[in-house]
């Protein structure tokens, strides 16, 4: 008897405590920076990089089969914490946490999801960020690369990300999935790497080029860079840094990324501070304006501005040719969003379907502007998983 | 007989000169700059510029009953030179001529038309702006008046135009029209002087204010200059001038202006020179990219860097009480303007509908982005005949 309450109760306590495990694991998803290091890489423009090393984190497990990962690839001031967290007492998971984990739409339960850091990513000064660029140490002189950094696109991005999957022992993606920069990322990989893609999801993507708008957007983001003297042309590392430029940059960004209805909601015409009037003193701000400058303050202390001008370069080459993409693809724009507004996956849509790719497309229908292809992405969750299902 | 062939040729050649004189004056519709000098001006923020003058330019004849007055407002980089040429020579005429000039939609044999220079106009090298502005020598001190001067908005710079209309013997207008920054000053216009409008045109306007996100996005535009460490503060005059922040700020408004469409037809991914391939280094340029930092360059040669900080200002603080407005009112946005797209012309059309005032709409269906508003103008001549006759 006592051993059969006994048993009665710890198989009723194991089975609390699984079920307790389950939704801490759905809540909690624990991930941890792994580092992937390639002797030499030969960049498309023919130089050599040695000593390549990007972060990726993963979740869930490779099937038999290896044929069940799916590949989330960054925007443009993202990194590889695409879900989970670091540790239980992290505030914040990943930036798509909403779709990625144990019974999630990208489900972790029956796929092998990873996350890279790319090449020239813009946090260096992030903990879990690891990465090669500008600022790190070019192993021929002993010192940071600066603008003697090979100059790399998204495809380069793309060639580590398979020498990762290669080591890892994938030989098929399931998909490859991005927001943004990410959508440059996955678009990229299929065109690249027709046989190995079968899905890709384009989130909040430009299509299948950058078009000369966006070459020239680009280049305004970067231009505060240069125009600080402190960057030096890219060499300040050991010396003061072109905080201000990148600061600018990332307020560039930032702003590149709203809308007037973020504007509306969150500002409207508010002062920056009470009393100060900005109709009577030039330097008395909106609240809008003191909430972009400290959004690119705050960033800037976490980045470098060499990997920002580097990043805005990759961002500019992107082209790929649409009938080199064979996968199904899924594009998700954002209703509002003025940076890549829905016409452009629309175009790449059409150009798709023309050629007989299977598209699905689904438009996040909110105001908030781009941003909301990464904090919204919850609203597409169904989509996303119809479309891996299919 | 003689006499009689004589005087039929003469008749007649009398006929071709009218005619040709006629077709002449309709195609070089010859302007000068006048000079208004206002001895002292109180801002909205109650500071004092002694000696202000600003230019402006006329055509068509006042009526007995001055009522047929139709005030033109420039645009953020534009000047008082809205139409004709300043001598039969000049290759461009101005900016709007399509439709201002005898026989045309603004019809200066029917109306007085009057176009003048803003306070704080940006162009203070252009041998035909006058304008008062930081650059300006305050009489007080001897020496240019630079960051000291008073922050001015909108509504000062209608203040100043009344104050010119009142010196010219013009009680009522039978409209007042602009394109952009004009457009802000044609409504700011109507709510300041109910009784004095009687009808104003919005072209590639905001509506009745500026929001959050366009508040955000003058701030941006103003930052490079702030960045250039040849700012001093606004203290350079006589010094080496912060021309590489001002040419970048000149660039931000001339991409603003543009569209996706604008960059496809005029440059896709065409490199800034052939043999310069931007993906084998970071300086090499894509060509929209050149051709952006030229026209950024050639602007920066003519205007001065805090005038621009004190337009980016003016611009900010624009916000009017859609209820003041009695006027009749005709919105002409672009279907392409990304920096006011058409959905905050027919939110302030609704707006004014609602209250009762009388509404005209008409968008301009081209793809070339906001400039289109001026260069495209003559596709909205018809709009604004049949709304002047109204």
């Amino acid at each position: 008897m006592k051993r059969s309450i006994r048993s009665t109760l710890r198989a009723a306590v194991g089975l609390v405590l699984t079920v307790a495990a389950g939704f801490a694991f759905a809540q909690d998803l624990i991930v941890k920076t792994e580092v992937f290091t390639l002797p030499s890489y030969t960049t498309v423009g023919a130089q050599t990089i040695k000593g390549v090393r990007v972060g990726y984190q993963t979740a869930g497990q490779l099937n038999a089969a290896r044929d069940n990962a799916i590949l989330v690839c960054h925007f443009f001031s993202g990194t590889s914490h695409a879900f989970g967290k670091y540790s239980a007492e992290d505030k914040a998971a990943g930036y798509w946490d909403a779709i990625i984990g144990p019974g999630k739409a990208i489900d972790t339960n029956k796929y092998f999801v990873i996350s890279s850091d790319t090449l020239v990513n813009l946090n260096t000064r992030l903990p879990n960020v690891v990465t090669t660029g500008p600022a790190t140490v070019n192993p021929d002189t002993g010192k940071p690369w600066g603008m003697s950094f090979p100059v790399v696109g998204i495809r380069d991005f793309v060639n580590v990300q398979k020498a990762l999957l290669d080591q890892l022992g994938i030989k098929k993606l399931h998909a490859v999935a991005g927001a943004s920069m990410g959508a440059l990322q996955s678009v990229e990989w299929t065109a690249a790497y027709p046989d190995v893609v079968d899905r890709f999801i384009a989130v909040i993507g430009p299509g299948v080029e950058t078009d000369a708008y966006s070459v020239g957007m680009l280049d305004l983001w970067a231009m505060p860079i240069r125009l600080d003297p402190k960057w030096n042309k890219g060499d300040y590392y050991g010396k003061d840094e072109p905080l201000d430029g990148l600061a600018e940059a990332l307020k560039a960004v930032t702003f590149a990324a709203v809308s007037p209805g973020w504007g509306d909601k969150r500002f409207g015409r508010k002062w920056a501070k009470e009393g100060e009037d900005p109709g009577k003193a030039y330097g008395n701000l909106y609240a809008v304006e003191s909430a972009l400058n400290a959004a690119g303050a705050a960033r800037a202390k976490t980045s470098d501005a060499n990997h920002f001008l580097y990043l805005t370069k990759a961002n500019q080459l992107f082209a790929v040719d649409p009938q080199r993409i064979r996968a199904k693809a899924l594009f998700v724009p954002v209703a509002s969003d003025l940076l890549f507004p829905p016409v452009l996956s629309r175009r790449a849509a059409d150009t798709l379907r023309k050629q007989g790719n299977a598209v699905d497309y689904f438009e996040i229908p909110t105001d908030g502007g781009h941003i909301d292809g990464v904090t919204q992405i919850g609203l597409a969750a169904k989509p996303i998983a119809d479309f891996l299902a299919r």
